[in-house]
């Protein structure tokens, strides 16, 4: 039997491990499960034949899980898979049709919080290993696994795991945690990612929340944020602090020559989301720039006062917001939090309080890198036909493993592009994930020969 | 024994019955213990000797307590005291020392919600009148008690309990829900409230939350609220929508005279809210004439995304505030609802969704009534000294109770300034009670006997 016909025949035990990892809650931000997860997922290595440890940085971090294999026919190759175990909060929980953690199978779908944010995409890339090991006794490359538990809280000690234990890490290829599959079923090779910052801004204006009929007098710092928020974006999403756009570079010449050529499914998205128009009336090749490289302030969450249902005559004390700025190469997320709080000051907001909770360079891998060759060829045969994406809209913690490992790094994967991660009713597609682990298996291939 | 002897003998009394009605929940925002907070209502009434009956309007309508009491010695003259049984939610629980619905004494403070609004205020009537019948078998004039269950909602109802039970509820004076006494145990003798428009807007830009990197493309809902919200209030406090102000009655020289003597405990007040300044930077007079007279525009709550602990790059779908004006006299709800909406179409905002909880008018007792003189000889006499206001900051349907009964309204109660109703640890002082009770104990004697 061959890797590609074990994969077939296989698929049931892919989706089983699949609803086992969905099943344990991993939620990072609230600290839910972070620990259970990482021993599942150590046992699921084991199942398929990888060895693996658990690794820890000090308290309170949430652990790595570790796993490596050699490879007898090209020891000389290391290509490394990074992923995580931890989700996103499943909230608001009233708008899932089955509960977020359950792993309900219906039909060609697999639904959970984390179905394809990243415990899918994980699976494929055990299963792809599996298969190898189980047909041929071996694997074309060594693999690394790199699996962290902070991702979706901005990964805050990925850069420290990736210092103290660079040697293990070791390699000549990343393969990135997720890769989307487009609206036509073509998946992305993504060769970057924007850069995140993450903050909140909090005002309070009295020690307690008062009787509405006080606000004659009683400043509200509702309204107070919300003056301080209008001069941070215009209407059309352009960032109005002075400088922000100071040390963004221009896209090159082959940049604009992969964009012009990527397929943009306007209509589909836009339907995804009900929406008529987009931010600043972006169209087409706009459109497809901005999420290349556009960069983004973007209000994650606000809330003050009475949220409940009904009517409540309350002055609230204290309001907050949580934003997150999207950043493209050589924003310096230091730099831009002194520039957000020099605004602040500038415009006489000294009395917003700014709580950083993360800040991600962006990366990107270089075009004409063969490793880019390699993972398009794969693609191109297990999915018909991909794309080439000059960077992903989204962020992940690439600058620190392209910068530290000095190894290019690409994202390719079974994530649907409207599978709706981070949202209720998030879904695996079960066809794309057996596509995806044999292109997994291709990927060890060309990159083990090569 | 005199009354004034029984109630000093029965405080005991008072507040375990005061605790009672504290411990039975009754959020009219959430209709919790609504049904259970009348019949205990009618349970103590009838054990302080006063016959009373449930009213009803239609299913979902709170049920009206009405209680009554004919006088031998003074029949001709009828004296209304209106409360309300409801309370307003208790959130934010985890801010209370003690569970909100707990009633626990602690020195001279009995705390709860509800224990200062209304449940302490409706006490002390029921209690002057106890004391009246059990020391003179007798009340010095006719009573009746309109007790309603949706006050803290906006007492949405009110108007057609007034309309249907019109005969049934006619008299001379009414009593108010609520007294006021100031940080120098002085009570307020309160001839007016402000009126009420409350409101939520809404807006959705996307059918669903998305994950925050498509923010370059989908339009986030915060952004649209906070682009209309600042369009509807200037920083210090002045409302711009389009003639918001043009119905608005300036005082007369004698609301002028009255306010100007009407002590203000400014630095009190700034210390119990820890705030340097005012709204507009108002102090003195001016503070004044805006707690009297001033329309207000205040955000009581904001909501959208993630508000949990930790990062979330979500990309909210809807985003919603609710917004409490405060209307003075001659200001039509109904009209300011229109300019509202006007105001939102011709900003470019008919995108956002406006949703009215209830609008109420203004309305104020003329000052030369003999009423006013006969609460305030009594209001004098039991505390010592009592001030008139013009009207106070809150609201009530008192505009409601003046137009179809066609009497005087006076407020006039036991509830300390900074008895944080509304808010967490809301509590009521017992001496304030004893004080009270007396106070409409003379009330009654001075009324019957004009």
């Amino acid at each position: 039997m061959n890797p590609f016909r074990y994969i077939d025949s296989n698929m049931k035990n892919l989706v089983s491990d699949l609803q086992l990892l969905i099943r344990q809650p991993s939620v990072s931000a609230k600290n839910e499960g972070i620990e259970e997860c990482s021993k599942l997922v150590k046992k699921l290595l084991a199942k398929s034949g990888v060895k693996s440890e658990i690794l820890r940085l000090k308290k309170g971090v949430a652990p790595l899980v570790y796993g490596e294999i050699k490879s007898k026919s090209n020891p000389a190759r290391t290509l490394l898979f990074y992923n995580h175990y931890d989700v996103q909060p499943a909230e608001p929980f009233e708008l899932w049709d089955d509960p977020p953690f359950s792993g309900k199978v219906k039909g060609n779908k697999v639904f959970g919080r984390g179905s394809a944010d990243d415990k899918g995409e994980l699976i494929t890339r055990i299963k792809a290993v599996e298969a190898c090991l189980k047909t041929t006794g071996d694997v074309p490359c060594n693999v690394k696994f790199v699996i962290e538990g902070e991702e979706e809280t901005g990964s805050a000690h990925i850069e420290d795991y990736l210092k103290k234990y660079q040697k293990k890490f070791s390699c000549d290829g990343v393969i990135w945690e997720f890769g989307y599959v487009d609206s036509k079923d073509r998946p992305i090779v993504g060769l970057g990612m924007k850069g995140l910052l993450f903050v909140e801004l909090s005002v309070t204006e009295s020690i307690r929340d008062a009787h509405s009929s006080l606000a004659v007098l009683i400043k509200n710092p509702a309204w107070r944020l919300i003056e301080a928020l209008k001069t941070l974006r215009d209407e059309n999403g352009k960032i109005l602090i002075k400088d922000w756009y100071k040390d963004v570079v221009p896209f090159s010449k082959t940049d604009l020559d992969i964009i012009s050529k990527e397929p943009f499914d306007e209509k589909s998205l836009k339907e995804e989301f009900g929406v008529d128009s987009f931010v600043g009336n972006l169209r087409g090749l706009d459109a497809k720039k901005a999420l290349v490289g556009g960069a983004t302030c973007n209000i994650a969450g606000i809330v003050s006062g009475y949220t409940g249902e009904g009517a409540k005559t309350v002055l609230p004390g204290t309001a907050l917001v949580k934003i997150d700025f999207r950043l493209v190469p050589k924003m310096d997320p230091k730099k831009q939090v002194m520039r957000l709080k020099n605004h602040l000051k500038l415009k006489g907001f000294s009395d917003i309080d700014v709580k950083v909770f993360h800040g991600e360079a962006a990366a990107r891998t270089d075009p004409s890198d063969p490793f880019v060759t390699q993972v398009k060829e794969a693609a191109d045969e297990s999915y018909g036909k991909s794309i080439i994406n000059v960077s992903n809209a989204g962020t992940g913690p690439m600058f620190s493993f392209a910068d530290i490992l000095k190894s290019p790094c690409i994202s390719i994967g079974s994530t649907y592009m409207f599978s709706r991660i981070h949202s209720p009713n998030e879904f695996a597609r079960i066809d794309l994930l057996k596509k995806t682990t044999k292109c997994i298996c291709l990927i060890m291939e060309k990159f083990g020969r090569s």
